[in-house]
């Protein structure tokens, strides 16, 4: 089930904007219950990505409304918001009436395997790099091709691939973010040139000192990867997943990546 | 009038994956008595962006047929051609069986004021930069965000903006090329890095030799600009536009600008 703009349809109008140009932002949430889980962090994420992008950001008690309706009558549900700029003529110039178009897309909860969260997963490098540009870095935007392309570049047993910018920089999985635990601490890409400020990240570099873990944002290689401790991968909808196997060598799952699944309550995801 | 894949349509499934990821292609149609203009080099660009995104390029009798439907009846006509990856579940990797859906979308020819190709027109720097990324560098992608926030910009009289890279080097205007006029040469960026490369910047670099003018790519940054004898702008629907004034110099109209006009047979655009 799709509704645009709060009403049911299954199609957008071919002059829209997100179509064109990828101009609009996105989010998605993971709905239990029909309580979309870290609604407010997506919604500030939202926000802050109109302010960049010089969008309005829509009614937050009508979007809540929306996803309550595509949740209902599953215990589990996968709801992804886009936001568009909506339509207009012709030219990269935003038309100065345009009106926001907000899309929302009901998916299956994924159904992945409970293994993935316990014992951790296979992680690939990807040769498609993420190009640098501060203008966009951290935005869940509509510009994704370098994700599609890094995401094409395999079909095997690998749960995700790490990408690195084209300055050889660790930066985030094709879908999720990365952390390395390394002496104790977490230690997860700064993202200030590039990648995805993830909610689930960003829940953990302020709550890891429940933990009693320090955690920091830090410019990272793959030698950093390579010689970490251990290595996780989180988002919204998978929560953490530990990696046990990335290029050639076998990591433990970090015992921190088991503490935060439960101090975040991602034990289910 | 839009013609998705052949059939009149005004909206596009709201599953496409141009519309969530930007992933696809586009040309943009200078179409005159029916016929569009440079159709050979725009196909062939469409066809070198397929193979790098791994995707299908539809039937050519097909899409010329159905240019000329749309323009039919117009003495001049620009349509855009859209080729997206088509409809997909969510997520990033693209479906084995999906099929690239095309859209065409008529618009009237834009009225650009005629003293814009004689006299020249005023070019501003946009504070936006463009990324780099060798992967996608040089295509006519959907991924138009940096140019999207470049042409917010400004409202005012300029025609056009130019963009650097985030390594300050000039790369190009938000939709069109730049050429630098400099010692009897014309100097146009290399865009290995970032950039679209336009169907007319290509005819110029090939064609020049034929009115005795040496043409090549480079890195040029700011100061070359500043200092060049004169600059152009190019796209396949503006023809050539001299820049008449740029970061406070006021520039002559290039005589190669005027010659390459009449070489192209841009002299109506």
């Amino acid at each position: 089930m799709i509704l645009i703009d709060g009403r049911p349809a299954a199609a957008v109008a071919a002059d829209d904007r997100g179509l064109h140009y990828g101009d609009g932002l996105f989010e998605t949430l993971a709905v239990r219950d029909g309580r979309p889980r870290f609604w407010d962090r997506h919604w500030r994420r939202l926000g802050a990505g109109c302010a960049r992008l010089g969008l309005e950001r829509p009614d937050e008690a009508a979007v809540r409304a929306e996803v309550g309706r595509l949740a209902a009558g599953h215990a589990r549900r996968v709801v992804k918001l886009l936001l568009t700029r909506g339509s207009g003529p012709r030219g990269y110039r935003p038309p100065p009436a345009a009106r926001p178009r907000r899309i929302l897309l009901a998916a299956d909860w994924p159904e992945h395997p409970p293994a993935h969260a316990r014992e951790g997963v296979e992680l690939r490098l990807c040769r498609t790099r993420l190009g640098r540009n501060p203008a966009l870095a951290g935005l869940k935007h509509c510009n994704r091709l370098e994700q599609v392309l890094a995401r094409r570049e395999w079909n095997g047993a690998a749960a995700e691939g790490l990408m690195l910018d084209t300055g050889d920089r660790v930066i985030a999985g094709t879908m999720s973010n990365v952390f390395l635990v390394a002496g104790g601490a977490l230690r997860t890409p700064r993202l200030d040139q590039c990648g995805v400020a993830g909610v689930v990240r960003e829940l953990i570099l302020e709550r890891a000192a429940e933990l009693g873990l320090e955690a920091r944002e830090e410019r990272l290689g793959l030698g950093d990867a390579q010689a970490a401790d251990g290595l996780f991968l989180c988002n919204a909808v998978i929560g953490v997943w530990p990696v046990r196997r990335f290029g050639g060598r076998e990591y433990p799952v970090p015992d921190a990546a088991v503490r935060l699944r439960a101090l975040l309550g991602l034990e289910e995801a």
